[in-house]
């Protein structure tokens, strides 16, 4: 049985609520949820409380068993201690879902974590739904149902809207409510996880993602728990075309990562959940009130056509800056066609400009709102503008209630700023009180446009292909590290090109080999024991002619006697012409599973770090952008970038890696460094796996 | 004479105002502007109005002649086109500086612009200081003038402190001077310049600067129009450890830039202009919102010792949130010491943590602020931790309290988040509606106190070396490009060590200069024609005995004369060892001049784009931190970096580079690329110099 498998809708949708500990005391956490529960549940509502005939005012029981019904959902607010026991009773007494409340749990010592297993238990036994414990609770604007105290039951209840709160963290999920209210947010649904002994904000994500009414979620959780059920919560929004905005802060370098690779070595957690989010269309966000503004917009479903904006302000200085702040975060602010700047230099007035930035002046339309609209109406008619952020001085003005009117008539997204008592607006419209965080907005709607559909990444795994790959791979198996040339024939056999090359167990097999080869060639130690055969003296470069071949095949043999390395023989390659070196890796994340990476390769990879990276199992349409990405997007125009046949077979190599990575876990990582581009098209010169069933690694 | 010599004193500072054009009416902005005046200023102040007995019952009089002293300040709000009389009339009556509140100058066409050319001509000619026009005004809370319609008459004056607001725009001045107020910043000036008819930003600046009263100066302009005052303001800030922070927006592409070097293609004039904040010590914020959230800690005056910062929060979730921005932003959120934590952990629950980010938990000290004063005192005390960001749930709190009164006692800087009603403490310290927003703006505080003490830049010009650096790029003179072995030769004087090499007019002299080189060599053309030589097919790579030598010169030849490309001879180099390849290079900014740039070079230069850009003139103290910069900091630490006699010697480059530049302003740009570490030191591979008196560019 899995926690996937339960219905969340008994405990967020209720017909019937019981709370044990509802009490009297509003100053207390229980009387203040009973009291939020009472003023707007409109379903059957029962306090339990031994001690007492009423609670608020409302007949109190005894205890679960004497309620006059089984309820969907029971809120338990009693000392940690007792929880368990009143959890199994409640499920004798055939009540649906727990809502525990109770702090003094797994965040308070070993005693805690006991108590915790226990309702885990109870939960997994009994397929008993459970929230918490140690959470604030939670607040659905559809059912009506405030099971938290984290408002006040005299403060104003949220505006009902299409937006779904989750956060792991209780007393910051209050702080992350209060923020998204102020914000203009309409509330859907909030909901604390809390200790997470049943249900992962993973599970809520899936919740969330199927409520019709809900269009963005935001997520605030310090780890993903279960990848599985996130990933799949993250299609289904992006199959639906919702939006899921995280905050999940970086994961820090406590994370031990215990990959070898070089590749593993540049890129952190951090790049890995960031990968993620980009491969499945989830938004990030890099603080509470950067979600909270992505957030205003979204909510009201609209997307961006491209990422042409108009900007309208009544200062050439805002316009200056919200033009640069669009410049910044890859937004266009194109100049309008002639006709147009006609038709809106009609109504501003002469020391305007109705360029794009439009300065209207800062005294325009004042006593003349229809003169404002028309500039409004202009640019949201202009067929070169997908989206605009006006600048409006004040929220209790004429020109703010044309914005509020444009913006729910339009199908064009409009990022208002409003520079003073925007508060009185944000109820009505999305309303940012500065101009850089608007345009940032807008780009977040740019981002979430531009998702691709949802599609499967098939894996294509063919089973002959995996058992020649872990026959090739079987001598390597005690090993840390697979040989040069095991890895090229793994690649080979995975469709990645790789340089022409012989084995030599002796100097006239190396003679030989070259002489096949032709041209000036390359001899390299093959060893289990010397991964980083460069820096060890195992390469000798450029050898031109049989006599310098042996010449060189006897140096290198001497060097590893010397170093009593064990050689499995010296590798005799072409000499490559280099020019653009470039590097594909692989690494597996301890979340997330096998990443790919692309990026310059060569001797200073290190130094240049430049890897962009896409979760595996990934297709062509996920590795072509993230190629196209590399050297930050210069790789496509720069002059010794690559052309368009380079960018597909990078991305075929990016590609062929992953399904290597998913065919054979046990291959840990992967270091194709370099992959140059030849007359013939991309070719591995150089190749590195490392095995996670080696000896070290077990 | 310059508009720096005016002392902006007599205005800003006045003993007595007039205003022309003063008004009963509170609706209009003469209205506003005489109330926002009446209600403040402690001297002598006279409206002027022809058509009426009293403004706002102070006695009128009927024009600037008839007023009964020649004013300090005065303010003129009439029709445009009346306005060059009105201050022709004004410095004959004795009057010592304007403030011109009209519009319809400049920024209103052909005739507006020829009006305001009027006004710059009396001020120069006359030597008065005029402020505008076309801008909102100023205030001045040190010494009570409210010389400004930015301000409602009837709202409250803002809380006075150390801040002063310079704005170009005027509106959006209005909106800059709002934030700032919500903000909690202390208003100690406030000006708006407008169209700057003659008295600059960068004047204001440097007035702000020498005000004993002011420690933060924040900027906000489209353009820096007189880079020279502006850098002499910055260089007094640094001295004086006052703070300016700058929003000055990007500068967009339009700004067309003629230099034709590989270098300037890959830096835009943004990063010239965050070259030279980071030179001078000035402050860059990305929003208007973040330039608020520095100042607000800044205009304390606290400085950080180091980058360890405390978190304490009653949230898990938050501590994880603002370790990871803290991370972002370079900052360290170190482990308490054991003793430490013994201390705090006595005082927090069991189940909170005390390691840092401390954990008090969410009901932590409720009814107790002692408990909670105690954990914050231990912070401070500790040794390892330089500033504190504390997050506390409500600004009506005893925790709070215990914060403002801490951070009033304490030298240590401390960023309160207050989750809610954080807006009743804003006039009492700094206070943070969002973590993430703290954490950034304790980061600020880190960069500004890390900022070296003001120092002049000796460039140490030899004129003798000057003489003889003309006379090798003699025979250049007429052309766009210098050969190479010229720059070679420049460098060199220069102190920049360049590969050993010869120039060959004939075969036998290359075969004999190759000879004395030894080993491999390198042949490539000279020709005036020939800037970019790789790719043009002038390059013979690993050339190796006499008649190879021959034959490579014989090639080059051939090649050139297919061609029709004049050739200066053949250079011929001894072939380079390449590991790590570097380049050096020099371009100049339309605004701030010669920007010397360094990062990872070679083939591939477009591709890395890496470069870090500092202003000459320059010294080591500024070239080696930049250099510790290349390749995100990796080139110190990573595998195949810089040893620290390489990072030394790359800084002596661009410090000489920077020399040239400033010696040698017909020298447009500097190439030197591949700059390549060998046995002996940086070596300069090869290099190209522009010349601005080519005739092309004339």
């Amino acid at each position: 049985m899995n926690a996937n498998t339960w219905s969340l809708d008994t405990m967020l949708s209720p017909q019937s609520i019981a709370m044990i500990g509802a009490s009297d005391n509003l100053s207390t956490s229980a009387g203040k949820c009973y009291a939020n529960l009472k003023r707007d549940f409109p379903g059957r509502l029962y306090p339990v409380n031994p001690r007492r005939p009423t609670v608020q005012g409302d007949r109190a029981y005894e205890d679960v068993e004497s309620l006059p019904e089984s309820v969907d959902l029971l809120i338990v607010m009693v000392q940690a201690s007792l929880v368990p026991a009143v959890v199994e009773r409640a499920v004798a007494a055939g009540h649906r879902s727990a809502l525990v409340l109770s702090s003094g749990f797994s965040e308070a010592g070993a005693a805690g974590a006991a108590l915790q297993e226990q309702l885990t238990g109870l939960a997994f036994e009994h397929d008993l739904p459970i929230l918490g414990p140690n959470c604030i609770g939670f607040m659905s604007s559809v059912q009506h149902v405030m099971a938290n105290f984290s408002l006040l039951p005299t403060a104003e209840r949220p505006r009902a809207g299409s937006v779904a709160i989750i956060s792991q963290s209780g007393g910051f999920g209050s702080f992350i409510l209060a923020r998204a209210v102020s914000g203009g947010l309409g509330i859907g649904y909030f909901v604390s996880t809390g200790n997470e002994a049943t249900i992962t904000v993973a599970d809520l994500l899936g919740y969330m993602v199927e409520q019709p009414e809900i269009r963005v979620i935001t997520l605030f959780s310090e780890a993903i728990r279960d990848p599985e059920r996130f990933l799949a919560a993250a299609d289904r929004a992006l199959e639906l075309d919702k939006v899921i905005i995280s905050v999940t802060p970086s994961i820090t370098d406590a994370v031990a990562r215990a990959v070898m690779s070089h590749t593993a070595t540049m890129v952190g957690s951090r790049e890995a959940y960031d990968a993620v989010c980009r491969q499945r269309g989830i938004l990030r966000a890099n603080s509470i009130a950067e979600m909270v503004d992505f957030a205003a917009i979204l909510q009201g479903g609209k997307r961006l056509r491209g990422r042409r904006i108009g900007v309208i302000t009544p200062s050439g200085g805002a316009g200056v800056l919200m033009s640069g702040a669009a410049d910044d975060c890859g937004l266009e602010v194109p100049e309008l066609p002639a006709g147009r700047q006609e038709e809106i230099g009609k109504l501003i007035p002469a020391f305007g400009s109705a360029k794009n930035p439009v300065d209207t002046t800062a005294g325009f339309a004042v006593g003349f709102p229809e003169l404002y609209e028309g500039v409004m109406q202009g640019m949201l008619d202009e067929e070169i503008i997908d989206g605009i952020v006006p600048l409006c001085w004040y929220g209790d003005s004429p020109e703010a209630e044309v914005l509020v009117r444009l913006q729910a008539a339009s199908s064009k997204p409009i990022a208002p700023v409003i520079t003073h008592d925007g508060q009185t607006l944000v109820h009505r419209m999305p309303v940012y009180g500065d101009p850089t965080s608007a345009v940032r907005a807008m780009a977040a709607v740019a981002e979430v446009s531009e998702r691709p559909a949802l599609r499967r990444r098939h894996t294509g795994t063919d089973p002959d292909q995996v058992a020649a790959a872990r026959a090739l791979l079987a001598p390597a198996i005690d090993h840390r590290f697979v040989l040069e040339s095991t890895a090229k024939d793994v690649l080979a056999l995975y469709g990645v090109p790789t340089a022409a090359e012989h084995v030599a167990r002796d100097a006239d097999e190396a003679v030989e080999a070259a002489a096949k080869l032709g041209g000036a060639v390359v001899l390299k130690v093959l060893s289990y024991d010397l991964p980083h055969k460069s820096d060890a003296g195992g390469v000798v470069l450029d050898v031109r002619g049989a006599a310098a071949v042996r010449a060189a095949y006897e140096q290198l043999c001497q060097a590893m006697a010397r170093k009593s390395v064990p050689m499995e023989g010296i590798l005799v390659q072409q000499m490559a012409q280099v020019s653009l070196e470039l590097a594909v890796g692989m690494y597996r994340d301890p979340t997330f599973g096998p990443m790919v990476s692309a990026g310059l390769g060569g001797r200073l990879i290190e130094l240049t770090a430049d890897a962009v990276l896409v979760p595996a199992p990934l297709d062509l349409e996920d590795a072509g952008p993230a190629v196209a990405r590399i050297a930050g997007g210069r790789i496509s125009h720069a002059t010794r970038g690559l052309n368009p046949s380079g960018m597909r077979a990078a991305a075929e190599v990016m590609v062929a890696v992953g399904r290597l990575a998913v065919d054979l876990p046990e291959v840990e990582s992967v270091d194709i460094n370099p992959l140059l581009p030849t007359e013939t098209g991309l070719v591995a010169v150089d190749a590195l796996f490392t095995l996670t069933s080696a000896p070290s690694a077990r």
